[in-house]
């Protein structure tokens, strides 16, 4: 066995303090910038400690301390670009008080999500910030918060827990979406989210305090107004991974009496919408009118122009930074940022075939 | 102030030792299930430790076992798909080894890179899967390597450092992409790539181990063996923010003798392009053609859809985990994933204007 094989230790406080010829307490002292300790002292053993390559140990301060400066990011898909760009308002927000963000990614799973709070407490993350794929399952999240590691909570709120959670006002856009395609002449409005849920929705499942609540229910809103009701079976949800988003748009393109809209929950469902259309030769708008939740660059460039509701991603990020920084003592300015989805209109949505619009 | 205010201290071994009314030796034995306990003193220690709500400290086993069960990522820019797709590729890798994916986002920025491994070291991961946003500038990693925490190197190596790195070979697509725009008639050739340099690529930088290298060099040799020269002042790098992507462009289309055509390095170079085509009217492949790296989805959905190089990143993540995994004494099936990029051409390559070919 080579050395390396055996793992190398690393150095200890105990090894620079022989290493310097000087007793455990004071290398301790020197190198934790607490307590006194004479010139000489700290500086026989800041060179034992560079020569032995030692590393003040976080995990060491963190016990006396309690804390360390990580803030602990938990979201459901990070190969969603939507958690790309808060995560970036969430880490410019941050840096400037200190701290170093670390993410971890649970693939929208809930046994991931409770093994993920778990791992990060453990490493003693100052504060979490949390994209919860349940807004009923909570119990974990209030197990941190009763460990006083305080927890911001992401896009989705939890239902019956007065915690902070930044979310978007999305009523007002959600009920546009609607307005706008049954002003068009469409009844048959499918929408697809990735959402986890245990029964489809028409039978009644909760969507808690989720965005998809507010989404769903801003269309419904709209067909009531227009006194006509929404078939609950064309709400698709549970499309997390590419072979149920797959099944969702077979539903609701192959049956009789097809979608003729189509509202996608984010831009990874949009993708995969638009590929599906695109392989059943399909046009947008004159078949299918198509609409999607995100304003990212891509939406812009293809052809037509996606219909999109845009909402300021990388602002929630940062109001989210900085609902925690506030619950972990810093100042930080008392103004919100807005946060308010709102309908931009390109060229995706078109009458319904055969409707009295078209 | 209220208790919340104060801070709720967790409990400690002391504590669950106190409320077991057993000695605090006798309690970490129970909870750390080392050395000989009896079953009676392992009852009243696990009731008061469930009672009092211990959290076995995933820190101060750490701090005896010098580990934790995380494996560090660091990444230049977790908005680009790219590295989103890498991280799943990682994490599905070594979850079965029970480890967790911890990342860190560095915004391409070196100061950002040596605090994060910094941090992670500190923080004790298992292992580092880094993907270095410089080929040349790697004394932290050196040090991380001589502390025995496990680097693995992803898409970018460091020269003159044997460390185990997983890369995809470049060179057949490269140079492809260079004689498909040469064969269409192209002289004026533009690149584009966020890799941070200090000079000017035509003043001779050097690119070290990057994919930029790899990239830039297939279209030099295709020069080569056309016997043509290429004009070094349209190789752009540095575009990492959306200003000096915007200057690139700028530099490239609205100058007399403009590309007619432009390889983007990344997804995120190529949005950031056609939007910027799009914005001076320009018409894609007719005014000017355009190849991209990275195969997202949205590629196909453009119009026209875009001509690209496409890597296995998937597959990349999961080699660079398997790569980590062996290292870290964990048996991992020998054989390795091959990791080729290849051309994919679609259809927004045309003759260049005013070329034998057009």
């Amino acid at each position: 066995m080579t050395k390396r094989e055996q793992g190398v230790r690393e150095a200890t406080v105990a090894d620079v303090a022989r290493a310097a010829g000087v007793s455990k307490a004071q290398a301790a002292r020197a190198l934790g910038g607490y307590g006194a300790v004479s010139e000489q002292v700290l500086s026989v053993v800041v060179s034992a400690a560079e020569e032995l390559g030692y590393r003040p140990n976080q995990l060491a301060r963190s016990m006396t301390t309690g804390r360390s400066n990580s803030i602990g990011v938990v979201v459901g898909d990070i190969e969603n670009a939507h958690f790309g760009l808060a995560l970036r308002g969430i880490s410019d927000e941050v840096r400037e008080a200190g701290y170093t963000v670390v993410l971890v990614n649970t693939d929208e799973d809930l046994t991931a999500e409770v093994g993920a709070v778990q791992e990060l407490l453990q490493q003693r993350v100052a504060g979490l910030i949390v994209a919860p794929c349940s807004s009923t399952e909570a119990a974990h999240l209030e197990s941190a918060h009763d460990h006083n590691r305080t927890v911001v909570l992401f896009d989705r709120g939890v239902r019956g827990w007065a915690l902070d959670t930044v979310r978007v006002d999305f009523a007002e856009a959600a009920l546009q979406v609607g307005r706008l395609l049954l002003d068009a002449g469409h009844r048959r409005i499918g929408y697809i989210s990735s959402l986890r849920v245990e029964e489809p929705y028409e039978q009644g499942t909760d969507l808690g305090l989720s965005p998809v609540a507010d989404r769903v229910g801003g269309i419904e809103r709209a067909f009531r107004e227009a006194g006509a009701e929404w078939d609950r079976s064309l709400v698709k949800l549970n499309a997390a991974s590419d072979d149920a988003l797959a099944a969702a748009c077979a539903d609701l393109l192959d049956r009789p009496g097809p979608a003729t809209a189509v509202v996608c929950s984010d831009s990874r469902i949009a993708l995969g919408v638009l590929g599906q259309i695109k392989r059943r030769g399909l046009r947008v708008p004159q078949d299918i009118s198509v609409v999607a939740y995100d304003d990212f660059p891509w939406t812009e460039l293809v052809e037509p122009p996606l219909t999109v509701v845009s909402q300021p991603v990388y602002d929630m990020g940062r109001e989210a930074a900085r609902a925690l920084l506030r619950r972990l003592g810093h100042r930080v300015p008392a103004e919100q940022l807005p946060l308010r989805a709102h309908l931009v209109e390109r060229a995706s949505v078109g009458p319904a075939a055969g409707s009295p619009a078209a």
